[in-house]
């Protein structure tokens, strides 16, 4: 079986694998207080332009949203998304467990726009009773979004402005940060991240890294005490630089051009979904969402996919009609190129 | 500086990075849903003898006891433990956070009796307003303790009998397991654990693991539904395979009679923290804990404490008069004998 | 102003206030440990024909929906419940900060059905990686709704069926249970709802008490400790007896005919209100949702509801064109004739 | 039985139960947005000389103490009390529930100083690795204190100090401030609160009222957005006006001078409780609290608790030898002079 149900279905890039081995037997302090996390810190807050940023390694993506949610709220916020984004569905109500609602407004190709911020806002504010309703404290959205789509410069920006002005915290959650970068569709740059939200993420565990996310911070407001909130939560690793020694082996040699492995994996990975979708669209699929980056979703008549389902893998997204579904087929950092070769044949041969 | 202020300095024992590079490119399904984690189970249920019993792979301690302690109780449930023990200190109140209060009592060299259990069992329903105070739920203790030291057998079948009446469940924390099997002090097996109680883990980060604790849950109340208790705390790692191959890999070739890298590394390193001891003890030192396993909690004239850290460092824990500090040694399945020699002539010169 | 906007505008019917004045200065246990609560839960268990049930006192609607919410539930489960419930929209997000999700189905006129229900569930434990999702764990409804709809009895039967299948607990929130229970379109008991539900309530605050609601516990698992629930979340009054003795009052030689004050006013009520209703339908009003009880919505032009408003309050409900507004006229066990005939006429002058 | 167990053994001061009656048919606002609310607001402000003071309704003393701590606390903060304070021992771990540590100091007759808060804050901010701990935030005492103790003016301007210097917020509860503010002992005033306190409350359960505690904050971060935290937990009660009438009933006419009911009564009850304690001490009755207030704590020979346990309630405090028993007396607003005579001379014929 030939997987394409995932990206996160191999181990790591080799350099982290690496540098791993390389620094293994030193001696360093735990809980990330070591040289190497703050080789990484420094390295990721020159690639962000913003010398006052915050960063944290957390291990995974559901610890990061909900670490960075629970700090950021008072106990009476809710925390605005997309009605399909990861926090409201996919997290076992780990928002939630922290005390908060997820305020989901209904997205379109995985996107909510300013103007729904706005509305909910103010909506909230109307309300002759609006003790008795949770506040909105924060904006929680994917980029790219858990339907491969991805929000522009233009997006971000206007959001940031509701943000800013209705007094609420802009996080993006960037467990596929990678695949976004380099998108052909992407108009964002790590610089427009740092100035345009309050927190965010570049992914580890999806674009390369055994695991581990690099949090960004740069509302003064969210930088205090946040260490507690890890180790709160259980998100504290003992042996933290595990977590620095992964981002520098990705993040090695960047300087903006997008040389490092992280940024060169995920443009192969985009390039080589946008074949197995262009592949796809050739026999006449159709997309459930249109997407630039390393998921692509196409409807699929189900003969075909049963055929498909044989050799490879796929995620089952949804049941389009009698005789179609869509399922998720993901590139990622670790796809080989055979593999995808197979497919498009496979494919044609349909 | 030569570091002996923790067992979480370095990386992994070399069998762990060699398994984690060798299978690195397979694909496995994610989320602990693969070939190596399920292999690990079942080797772990072997060494248990349990067959019956649902093991589980962690991020981290923290993360287990929690998880394990919100998974268990009653909204209005404490967990009984040693005012010293690690949920109480030195978590940020992680339980807390899952809305449960640590029910602290009096330890003795980090210990807890199954008397003390029974008799806060007792007083608690002895109340006439008893729904006004914690309900103790769960007895949580830590196996070596704390403090270095060693329940025995007995101990721990006094106190499985005491919960065992008293309907409370028996968690023990084995973050340092390996230490504690393989310490001369030792008269427990992991047999004996899956016997005598409820939920149990096996270390991994501090016995020569990149990070991971393999969870042993015996109670068939506890086992329902649990992998939604670690998703929702952010503890299910995307390629959950990374636990399970390292477990393989510490426990490879294990038969019972501790051959496996697990065993041997632990029971080097508690010999060396017993070398340690001894030099000092031969220069006069009292030990704060008389601990069998890698920590040892020497209480040092100031003058030597100063003279020693200028080569090795140590973790501070308890200041004891005018004079004296106590600090501790930890050995760890890293700790190479070269740097054990050196502290044992340095111990002499003082 | 004469008000129409709420059913707790007033203090309590007097044999409320009566009985608390004779009743005074009589020395009692605390928290609901006396001989008015142990009457009152008596009465209430022979009017629901449930010799079994557990009766507790709560303070208030969203206090009791909190409590049992929270008591029930895993950690890792969710409510089921309409998108327009109670405590998915007017109680601050107080399920979520006990850790459990909302799970809002799409209500028509209030209501979900069993269908629903049983599609959400299997939905889920279809799922591939259902830990990932929220797990249904219990059904909460109101009845009547917060529309003022009812739920028939086949209606109830059906979801009872469905949540028994599904291993969910089935919680009915019966803040307005007296308006709905002699409503013309009512075909429920009491002794239904003890029969087909786990876990309901009997309103008193918006039913003639001071305050209070009577829960009833029907399901074996939900009565253990349930005292230690309410104490936690502050809702177990010192001076229980309150509570006790405005149950006592309201349903003062109650038979299963309707003659206590309890059923009396509410009827009276729902008279009222239907006669407002009828009034507006003459003028040619649509109603927002067809409500048989004391809860009444209507779709007024504008300029209508700015005449009326400057004698009437009403609550705004929302606005239905560019020139409609639908609100809500409420009346009460409080509700004075004269009132209504008032507004009877100032409609019929519109 | 004549009741001295505890001071809410009997229903609220006859002024209570007139304005309640007298206003019963008046339609207001619900939600403590009426009139007679602002009016006690107003009243309270006054007489703590805190024009700008925020006043709140809570429906009772738990839901007040878990709902300020919640509010005010970040997740990783914990509230440093008296080992023996409410919300530690008597609450069920509501505070936790909120997922909050209390921090127990060491009590000396129900009180903590200045100097204990100090050293607890220094303490963590000393360690190492601080974010491992709980972070205190707040300090919780009770005044009178759960052993009638009372903290003097010196002791609560040097709390007051000590917080302000290290950032944490004093709360301080007044479930007995009656009985506080009127006894031989204190030298505190309402408006010394309103000063050195950041939020503290005005007992109303336990000082003549059905139930109710008027909060009074006064620090300015604590104030925005409260109402959603009273919503929340549940605390918000539909009759709002119920709490403002029996604080504007039990204040009436009270100018400073004490002349109230709130005051009148509580001096009396202590007058009443000093009466019992000299009795019980020209017996040679040992008191296990130094108590100036409404609760006293005699040591009792066995024999004499029988003989008095016969007719007279009390609370069962401690077992203090082989034959000594502690147990509470409590006086109240509603204490009848007679059952008091009576009581003194059956403590003569012992």
């Amino acid at each position: 079986m030939i997987r394409f149900e995932c990206d996160y279905g191999e181990g790591a890039a080799q350099p982290v694998l690496d540098l791993m081995q390389k620094t293994n037997l030193e001696q360093t302090p735990g809980y990330g207080m070591d040289e190497y996390c703050a080789k990484a810190q420094e390295l990721i807050r020159r690639l962000c332009d913003a010398p006052q940023a915050d960063v944290h390694f957390m291990v995974g993506a559901t610890q990061a949203n909900l670490t960075v949610i629970d700090a950021a709220l008072k106990p009476w916020q809710g925390v605005l998304c997309a009605d399909s984004g990861h926090i409201n569905v996919h997290e076992t109500g780990s928002v939630e467990a922290t005390g908060h609602k997820c305020l989901a407004l209904p997205s379109v190709q995985g996107k909510i726009t300013a103007q729904q911020v706005k509305d909910a806002y103010e909506e909230h504010w109307a309300l002759d009773n609006h003790e008795h309703v949770v506040q909105p404290g924060m904006v929680y959205i994917s980029n790219p979004t858990e339907d491969g789509t991805l929000y522009t410069k233009e997006d971000l920006t206007d959001l940031s402005a509701v943000c800013y002005d209705c007094g609420l915290y802009l996080f993006v959650d960037g467990a596929r940060m990678a695949y976004g970068l380099t998108s052909e569709g992407n108009d964002l740059s790590l610089e427009d991240y740092a100035s345009l939200c309050d927190v965010f993420y570049l992914g580890g565990t999806k674009c390369g890294a055994l695991f581990g996310e690099a949090l960004v911070i740069l509302n003064e407001d969210l930088k205090k005490d946040f260490r507690y909130a890890i180790k709160q939560h259980g998100g504290m690793l003992a042996k933290g630089r595990l977590l620095g020694l992964q981002f520098l082996a990705l993040l090695d040699g960047e300087d903006g051009t997008g040389k490092s492995a992280y940024f060169q994996m995920a443009a192969k990975a985009n390039n080589q979904a946008m074949k197995i979708r262009r592949a796809l669209e050739a026999k006449g699929c159709k997309m459930l969402f249109d997407s630039p980056t390393n998921q692509q979703f196409p409807i699929l008549p189900d003969a075909w996919l049963e055929t498909l389902n044989q050799k490879y893998a796929t995620s089952w997204i949804a049941r389009c009609d009698d005789s179609h579904t869509a399922v998720r087929f993901c590139t990622s950092w670790a796809t080989r190129d055979e593999d995808v070769e197979a497919l498009l044949a496979d494919i044609a041969a349909l």
